[in-house]
């Protein structure tokens, strides 16, 4: 491509990455596994998180912070999380540098050892649970519906910008019930939430469904998940919300007295997405010349370029035109750049997926017509000024509603139901997406299957029917389909 | 107290910590020094963000998000920087946890050993320095004008809550600029930003200033402050915006070619202000009854209580008085619980800082009145429903002004003009506040009077006019008067 974007069919990681940095979404840093996120790319997380945040204040959710450093003795107090979690990790050891005494810059100071080792977070539970401890002494203290916007870190080893890095960006919700169906139903409600952001909001289709047990997040009962297809046909999990039974109460002792006055274990969930959806949004619309984003979540729905140049009497009009878009709650960018050309804009401008591109000339003007571009499907037409803005606003979800149904078709075409291993297997290497197949329900399949072909479970779908058949390695019966896939 | 808050006479920091904890504002955390904020503490600081992050959109800059980590090595890079800062930090030396050989839990792998140890950034000129090398090529490139909200760790050996705790939340704006004057300009639209949210937002009046050359930030040129008075008679600086010069620039090489095509250094800013500003706003306001907030950023404004309880013929009207005020942009909160009584109530919205508090009973209802009380002067006024929304509307204006003419005139009587150093003890020990007072210019006196008398320097007031006069100390001349206080 002219403008160095590798075409996806070309390789796809790194299409990924040249769209990274060509529509400075995100840089690597000088750290390890850490990236920069830039303030176009930070602008559409910003977009993200509003969003999320009213979702979760209006379900009756507040916002609160908790400690960035965890004492190692924290983690291993459950059982299950220490296993599966919290190894690869940043361990602070030392409070204090000091003048290397070669007179070689600073040293870390061996006096200021600490007594115990903090880590940084790589998740929450640990020591929110230790709060909750204080905080929860009867049922009149629950529910306790708390979100956190946090940076958390853990030590990857292979990195990719947003998709995985040492430290990202997330929410972390953290609820504590007095009871079980209480805490089920909160898991629920954010499963769903979850779910209507990623489609309506990010116009990327989702599998809702739970985790196998060998998925689950380290201590939890029951993970729920939203899976979306990437353009290379691999899955991306984009948010899980877990119901962790009474396991971090027990291990924090957090019990509350009921209205019975008897002494009770509270029950407890959590949930997150994080820096990852930004990744997740740029796989699932963006083609060759660059960035595609849905009008729900770009920094700017529209920009207008004056052509060839900011001249006085275009610019005035595009100052109107903003106006009264703006009105309608559209972000609109005017360009008022007077050195580059008009041509070398639009291809900036489709590099950053501006959703609409608003073309206004001198002959325009005099025939008081605008010329009209949409990213999603690069069609141009001519409207008249008048009448503009009903356009526009309509044209907006439009483009909002076809790249749904486009990531919709797409996943459709690349769900494969198969009944034997080796239909299985072509499907994966020829095909990829996502597989619909039985499995006998035990770890042991699950993780040979993953060892044969690298495919994983990605979830149980909730609206998986049940249908009697027969897994597909081991020919066992099997009540329901699961949906397998390789993922990122 | 009845309620259990030490009076401000008794023992003003315990009563900091009393409405802090009381208030529900925050809480000891299990890691020393860092504190959890709690969620009403928190909507506090979401309000402050959300006018801060408006007034920096609103004159050009940008967020980004950089690394939490930064390689120890740059912080050597600016001399002056890592002789003033970077010493009491949490160092990063491990990337790994491993199960106890001896089956107590986890340990540090001595495997996972960093080759350079990392630094939980105390501040991030050095890694965003080390990122704009990459950034600025041209004179086109610049300024650039990029703000960070996020967490930075000092480790700080006595701590108290939002006003000095070992992690914080923040805002640090770091921009890029071609020349020395556009740079300057920069520091003090910032200077004047923080000034303008202080005085509007928190009725908080803040003396704008300079900071002498001791009290200056590590690596600035020019360090400019917001000063406010507290109710003990201590300074709190509220705000710092600093004129880096070219210091950052040099130290990570960061060059741009100018239009004449002649390479330069590039010119640099730095500002922040942090949660500190939520331990102001409590000492600037609140009484022996608890938190008194100022309308522009109280979570709520206003509370409905229904009295006795929540009858449906109360509900409806609270439901729809509610309703009206919202349509102001005014937030509301009705009362619901159906067991505490409303005196109960009333003691628990007092201490919240609540600035309005509507009672309506039966009998009000029936009159068509309501109760409207307030939380600054503690009036109360029977009034007509019929019209309410636009009385609170005015009270709410009314309070926010009345709050921050009282800290206006609480500073006014505690600031004294002295001219010899018996005054200037005798006004420290029996008055406190503010002490304006001419100085010599040197650090050796300025530090001299801080052994002598625990005072600081606090600023040179950008209004202070000059006028003749001897240094309070040594009788050396002065040509203008600085603000001394005792400090946070």
């Amino acid at each position: 491509m002219s403008k160095g974007v590798t075409s996806r069919e070309d390789n796809y990681s790194q299409w990924y990455l040249d769209i990274v940095q060509k529509a400075g979404l995100a840089d690597n840093s000088a750290v390890r596994g850490c990236m920069v996120i830039k303030p176009y790319g930070f602008a559409i997380w910003e977009k993200m998180k509003a969003q999320l945040d009213k979702m979760f204040k209006d379900s009756g959710h507040v916002n609160a912070y908790f400690p960035l450093f965890i004492p190692k003795s924290f983690l291993s107090k459950e059982a299950q999380h220490v296993e599966g979690f919290a190894k690869e990790c940043a361990v602070v050891t030392h409070h204090r540098l000091m003048n290397d005494p070669n007179g070689n810059g600073v040293v870390v100071d061996p006096e200021a050892k600490l007594e115990e080792e903090l880590i940084v977070r790589p998740t929450s539970e640990t020591i929110i649970w230790n709060t909750y401890r204080d905080w929860i002494q009867s049922y009149r203290d629950l529910p306790l519906l708390i979100n956190q916007w946090s940076n958390v870190v853990r030590w990857e080893m292979r990195t990719r910008p947003f998709l995985r890095t040492t430290e990202f960006l997330w929410q972390e919700g953290h609820t504590a019930h007095a009871t079980q169906e209480e805490a089920r139903a909160e898991a629920d409600l954010i499963h769903e939430i979850y779910a209507r952001f990623a489609e309506d909001y990010m116009a990327m289709p989702v599998i809702k469904g739970v985790k196998s047990e060998n998925e689950r997040f380290a201590g939890a009962e029951k993970t729920l998940t939203i899976e979306a297809l990437m353009q290379d046909k691999k899955a991306l999990q984009a948010g899980t919300s877990h119901f962790l039974g009474q396991n971090f109460a027990k291990a924090f002792e957090v019990k509350y007295l009921t209205d019975q006055n008897k002494e009770e274990f509270v029950w407890a969930t959590s949930w997150g997405v994080s820096t990852r959806l930004v990744g997740g949004l740029i796989m699932t619309h963006s083609d060759d010349d660059g960035l595609v984003l849905p009008p729900a979540l770009a920094p700017y729905q529209v920009v207008i370029v004056p052509i060839p140049k900011p001249l006085p009497e275009i610019m005035e009009k595009a100052e109107e035109i903003k106006k009264a878009l703006e009105a309608k709650d559209i972000d609109v960018q005017i360009d008022y750049d007077d050195k580059k050309r008009p041509g070398f804009k639009f291809a900036e401008y489709e590099m950053k997926g501006y959703p609409v591109r608003l073309g206004l000339g001198k002959r325009d003007l005099a025939q008081n017509k605008i010329e009209v571009a949409r990213r999603d499907t690069k069609e141009k037409v001519s409207i008249p000024i008048d009448g503009c803005v009903e356009y526009i606003e309509k044209l907006l979800g439009d483009i909002q509603d076809n790249l749904f149904q486009k990531a919709v078709d797409f996943r459709s075409e690349h769900t494969t139901q198969v009944d034997d291993f080796d239909s299985f297997k072509k499907t994966l290497k020829e095909k990829g997406g996502f597989i619909s197949a039985h499995w006998d329900g035990t770890t042991e399949t699950e993780i040979k299957i993953k060892e044969l072909t690298k495919a994983t479970i990605r979830c149980i779908p909730l609206d998986s029917k049940l249908e009697e058949g027969k897994c597909v390695l081991t020919g066992q019966p099997s009540k329901q389909r699961v949906l397998f896939a390789k993922a990122y």
